[in-house]
């Protein structure tokens, strides 16, 4: 029986040795995560995505630091879809115990791909889940990348918030439209640069087109339900959340304290609003489903034994059965093995 | 029992009703997959991915046109795994249209992302077993993006194409480094804008980093086997391929011929070389793998009935039961349904 009362004590090695058997694999893992689960369900998670170039790394730190003033305590998952060659994840690391080492209010853990990216998005939830028994009140949940991938792994989080900034080019129209979708709470970072304007501009025009109730707002169709603000006090209320857009410059500290007080009032509207539990049970559902499907396919070749996999493979290569068949065939093979 | 003849003579109005079958997730494509599955294998699939601005689109026209005059039939697949909002593959798809549009032997299909990426992944694969039966010589699969599931998408290619240009910036680094472990042939599109000189040196660098082979040679560590070639022939030989490293810029035409035999040179090499045969088996495999979770996801919900799933479901958002566990009692229920 794995001992949880280190890690839920604020043991910070034997968190990292939990966090190193999730990213390896290891099968103690599991144990681990059983025990620590019921501990779980506390911890905001906020996602942080946004194209390379924006600047997320530096507004994270200066995000957590901020809310370490506040008074809470901070995780920071950073993950890298991208190779395991790059060393992307190792130097983002380096460069942030710099500026928050010392505090032990603070833990930082970087992720890198170790092989498929399904992987990587469970081994992400499973050391979320880690950090949230121990007893961190904010969680964020740091992609490198905008790719639909990272804005999967950003989903897993509570409030997802998008960064942008001026000059990333008009050829990234098409995955910002993708990221807008998403975004609960959107940043222009690096405001000082020329055409800040110009990008908030672009964004407030495709928010209010990726909404339809802010579009419904805007064309004066839709009549506030009862617990819904006016328009002008978007994102304030607890019936619909309209995403503010902010504007920082993270490298100075700007529209950092600010940024912060929009993700509490997302964080109080999903408490307020209900929608909190609605996204813990889509979060948790879709945990349960991919284990499911690990778990199935382990346990249909260890049934079935390799010879029956391989035979079926053999039909495939030579153009015979197509894998979608061969596949029902195998199913059907497990579970009625007299047929066999 | 699906009639395949209309599709295999050609037919384009059969294979297009095939292909949509295929998108909306209809029940009778698998019926036509598997009836076109033994017809497959003959095809050329080539990826092409690479960051948005780098001007893929372009290429992948001009190479159809160089292909076409090269005497070969051409099934370009334009995949957008950002969101259906966007258009983006729609719009593509018209601009290319109006290029290609009336050549009997070229055909195209925009596919957006509706629903799951890996929804989106498993189409794409069927869309190109459609293709492929239909007797096309070269499938060009297209990605929008050039994150990590781009790169997975374009891996399901024998041959993958990347696509860099000048000025993309250099925070994109990481993403280049994933990408160049993938890239059979590199091509710097755009190569008459400033930049395009320093793009290449970069690239080249980072091409003997990411193949250990080259990187190798480079050092003069290894003597060449018997069937390698020299480094300044690289690409060319049976024996060891190295990416070669390309110029074009497309809406020119410049450099397009070069580049077509580059990539005609790679499958050359993946004839006698045996690596088709190592990449067909790991793609076949890959796909088989993944009809498996899905189907066995399918039973198992089947088989117990929604009340043990919701259960399960209960507990895990009562935080009694972690998402792992409950996988693994639901898969004994199922195998041992006496202990229910």
């Amino acid at each position: 029986m794995f001992d949880t009362s280190p890690i839920l004590n604020g043991n910070r090695r034997a968190l990292a040795r939990v966090l190193t058997q999730i990213e390896n694999g290891m099968p103690e893992a599991e144990a681990a995560l059983g025990a620590l689960f019921p501990h779980t369900g506390r911890a905001h998670l906020i996602g942080v995505t946004g194209p390379p170039g924006s600047g997320k790394s530096s507004l994270v730190n200066e995000l957590a630091k901020a809310m370490r003033s506040a008074g809470s305590t901070v995780a920071i998952v950073a993950v890298d879809p991208s190779s395991p060659f790059t060393g992307g994840a190792i130097l983002g690391d380096r460069i942030r115990m710099r500026d928050l080492a010392g505090d032990p209010g603070v833990f930082i853990r970087s992720m890198a791909n170790r092989g498929s990216l399904g992987g990587l998005a469970r081994s992400t939830a499973d050391v979320v889940i880690a950090l949230d028994a121990a007893g961190f009140d904010k969680i964020l949940i740091e992609t490198v990348g905008a790719g639909q991938a990272e804005v999967d792994i950003a989903r897993m989080a509570h409030t997802v918030l998008v960064v942008e900034a001026p000059g990333l080019g008009d050829d990234v129209q098409a995955i910002k439209a993708g990221l807008l979708e998403v975004a609960d709470v959107l940043v222009v970072n690096k405001s000082d640069q020329p055409g800040a304007e110009a990008a908030v501009r672009v964004l407030r025009a495709s928010l209010d087109l990726a909404h339809p109730v802010a579009r419904q707002w805007a064309a004066g169709a839709l009549r506030p339900p009862p617990l819904t603000p006016p328009p002008s006090k978007a994102g304030e209320g607890s019936g619909v959340w309209i995403p503010p857009l902010l504007q920082t410059v993270a490298v100075q500290g700007r529209g950092v304290t600010e940024l912060m007080d929009s993700i509490e009032k997302h964080h109080a509207y999903l408490h307020t609003s209900g929608e909190l539990d609605n996204r813990e049970r889509e979060r948790l559902e879709h945990e349960l489903e991919q284990h499911l499907r690990e778990f199935l396919l382990a346990s249909l070749l260890t049934r079935l034994g390799s010879g029956s996999y391989n035979a079926a493979l053999e039909q495939i290569f030579a153009r015979q059965l197509d894998p979608a068949r061969a596949a029902r065939q195998l199913v059907e093979q497990m579970q009625h093995p007299a047929h066999a």
